[in-house]
C-alpha cells in the first residue's frame, strides 16, 4: 500500500511535469491540418478489408529532435540521427501489410530513398544534349523505386508522412497521434526510433534573442525532458504494441539501460543498440528474453531492420491474439 | 609604444589560442582530396584569359556549424543556417565572372536550388504510366535549372564545392582556402556568410560517450572559439578582400556590433543581417559608410543577394585598382 501510494505520488509529480511542459511549449503551427489528416488516414485504415481482416498500422518515428537555446533561434541542440533505421523500417512494415504514420525529423532520410546519393537531384540526373534532363543510367533503378514506391504508399493511403524539427513540435504530435490511435486498440503500434532529446531549456526560461559571445565562457544549464513514455503507455494508447529504442555508444551499460527502460516504461520491447554496430546488430530486450536481431543472418538481406521488423510483425501477432498475456 | 606592445601581446595570446585549437581538433577526413582539389581549381583560375585578364575568385562559406558535445558524437550544438545567402550569393558571383569556392554546410542549400521544393526529388517527379518516372509541368524549369546551370558550372571549373559539418572541419577548411587563395592577391574574396558558432567544447575536455540522463539538469560548459577572422585577415590571405556577416535578433545593437568587427578584425566591409528582415534588406558597412541594400530596390528582384553582389563587385573592383586606400 505505501508502495502503491508512492507510485501514485511519483507519477503525479510526472503528470504535473509533463502539463508544464506542454502548457510552456509554443503552439504547433498547422494543428488543425495534422489533426485532420490523422483523424483521415486512421479512418480509411479502420475499414476491415474485403477478408475481415482489421488493418495494422505502425507510427514509426524517425531522425533526431532539436532544443532550440533561444526563443528567436540561432542556436539549437541537435541529437545525432541520419533517420536510416525508422526508414528503412517503414519500408519494411509497408511490405508487410502495414499503414505507416511515418514521423520524421525534417530533412531526414525518407523510406525508400536509404539508397540515393547525398544530393539526389544534382548527382542522379545530367542534362541532355537538347537541355533536357534524364536520370543517370547509374541510379536510374533506385530513383525510379524511390519516386515510384513513395507515390503508391501515399496516394493508397498507406503512408502519412508528419515532419517535425523541436522537440516541442515531436512530442506534441506524439501526442496527437497517440490518441488518434486509440480507437485501433491493439492492431496499433509504436516503433519509437526517434532519437530525442533527454535536456531541453524550457520556453520561459529560455533567452529571447541570440545569446552574445562578448566575455567568457558560456555556461548552460538543461533541464530533463519529462520522461514521456511512461504516460503514453498508460494514458495515451495504453493498449497499442509499444517499442522503445536504446542507444549507447558504451557497449558494457547498454544492456542494463535497456532492461531499465523496460522496466521503468512498462513498453513491450525495447531495441538496444551500440552506435558502432547498429546497422549490423540490434538487441531485442523483453521482459523474459534477449534476441539478437543481425543483419546478415539470412543470405541476401541489405538491412538489419528487415529481420527486426520480422520479428516484431510475428510478436505484434502474439500481442494482438492475446494483448493480456503481455 | 605602449599600445603596439599591448597588441602584439594580444595577438600572441590569440596566435597560441589558434594554434591550441587546430592542434587539439580531430584531423580533418580527405584533406588530402580537399587540397588537391584546390590547387588545381585555383591553378586553373590563375590562368589569364584570352583579353589578358585575370579570373576573379570567391570563398562563398554558407550555413551553419556544428560544435560536438560529445567524442563520439550523439548530440551537438547547431546554428541555425538554411544557407540561402551563400547559395543566392554564389549564382550571382557566378553570372558576374567570378570563379566560387563554394565552402558549404552538408544538407544546406545549394546555388541555382533556392526555389525547389523542401524534398526535390520526390516533389517534383511524378510516375508515368509505363512505370517511368519525369519531372512534373510545374516544376520542370526550376529542376531544368538547377541540374543544367549547377553541371554547367561544375564541369566548366567555376565552382568547387566543398562540404563541412563541424567547427573544427569548417576552420580547418577555411585556412586550407585561404593558403590556396593567396596567390589571387587582391583578385580574390572571402565573403564569409556562414553562421559559425561562437562557443565549443575543446575535443579533449569532451566527454568520451553519450552524456547519461539519470538525474538532475545538465550543466554545460562552453569556450569561446578564437576569433580566427583577425589572424585570416592578417596572416592567412592579407590581400584578399574580406567581407563578414554579422547576424543579430536584436536590431537596436546590430550596427554598433557590425562596426564593432570591422575594427576589430579589420575586415574590408561587414554585412549586417537582421533575422526578421534578412531577406529583405541588409546594411553594408564600411569604415566611412553604411550602405542600406534591399531587395526591391529594382523592379524585378528577387534577392537581395542580387544588388549586393553587384555592390561588391563594384568595390571589388575599386580595390584591386588600389588596394592600398582600403
Amino acid at each position: 500500500m505505501a508502495l502503491t501510494n508512492g507510485l501514485e505520488v511519483q507519477k503525479e509529480i510526472l503528470d504535473a511535469e509533463i502539463k508544464s511542459f506542454f502548457d510552456s511549449a509554443p503552439p504547433l503551427k498547422d494543428s488543425d491540418d495534422v489533426s485532420g489528416k490523422l483523424e483521415e488516414f486512421v479512418k480509411k485504415n479502420s475499414v476491415p478489408s474485403g477478408s475481415g481482416e482489421v488493418r495494422r498500422v505502425v507510427c514509426v518515428t524517425s531522425g533526431g529532435t532539436t532544443v532550440p537555446l533561444e526563443q528567436q533561434c540561432v542556436r539549437y541542440i541537435d541529437n545525432f540521427s541520419s533517420g536510416h533505421r525508422g526508414a528503412a523500417s517503414t519500408e519494411y512494415f509497408l511490405k508487410a501489410g502495414y499503414a505507416v504514420i511515418f514521423l520524421y525529423r525534417r530533412g531526414s532520410c525518407q523510406p525508400y530513398c536509404t539508397s540515393l546519393p547525398d544530393d539526389p537531384l544534382l548527382e542522379s540526373f545530367e542534362c541532355t544534349d537538347d537541355s533536357n534532363i534524364k536520370v543517370c543510367q547509374s541510379h536510374s533503378e533506385v530513383v525510379r523505386n524511390a519516386i515510384t514506391k513513395t507515390h503508391a504508399a501515399v496516394t493508397g493511403g498507406l503512408l502519412l508522412k508528419l515532419p517535425f524539427t523541436t522537440i516541442f513540435e515531436y512530442l506534441q504530435m506524439l501526442q496527437m497521434i497517440a490518441f488518434s490511435i486509440r480507437s485501433l486498440g491493439p492492431h496499433a503500434i509504436l516503433y519509437l526510433a526517434a532519437a530525442v532529446s533527454d535536456f531541453y531549456v524550457p520556453w520561459k526560461s529560455m533567452a529571447e534573442h541570440k545569446i552574445q559571445s562578448g566575455s567568457g565562457p558560456l555556461d548552460m544549464r538543461l533541464v530533463q525532458v519529462p520522461k514521456m513514455l511512461l504516460v503514453l503507455r498508460k494514458d495515451w494508447a495504453p493498449r497499442a504494441f509499444c517499442i522503445s529504442f536504446k542507444l549507447e555508444t558504451d557497449s558494457k551499460i547498454l544492456l542494463e539501460k535497456a532492461d531499465m527502460a523496460l522496466k521503468k516504461y512498462k513498453v513491450h520491447m525495447v531495441v538496444a543498440n551500440e552506435l558502432s554496430t547498429r546497422k549490423e546488430e540490434v538487441v531485442v530486450v523483453r521482459s523474459n528474453e534477449k534476441i539478437s536481431v543481425r543483419r546478415n543472418q539470412s543470405p541476401g538481406v541489405v538491412d538489419v531492420e528487415c529481420p527486426l521488423v520480422e520479428l516484431i510483425v510475428g510478436r505484434h501477432s502474439a500481442y494482438i491474439e492475446n494483448p493480456d498475456l503481455w
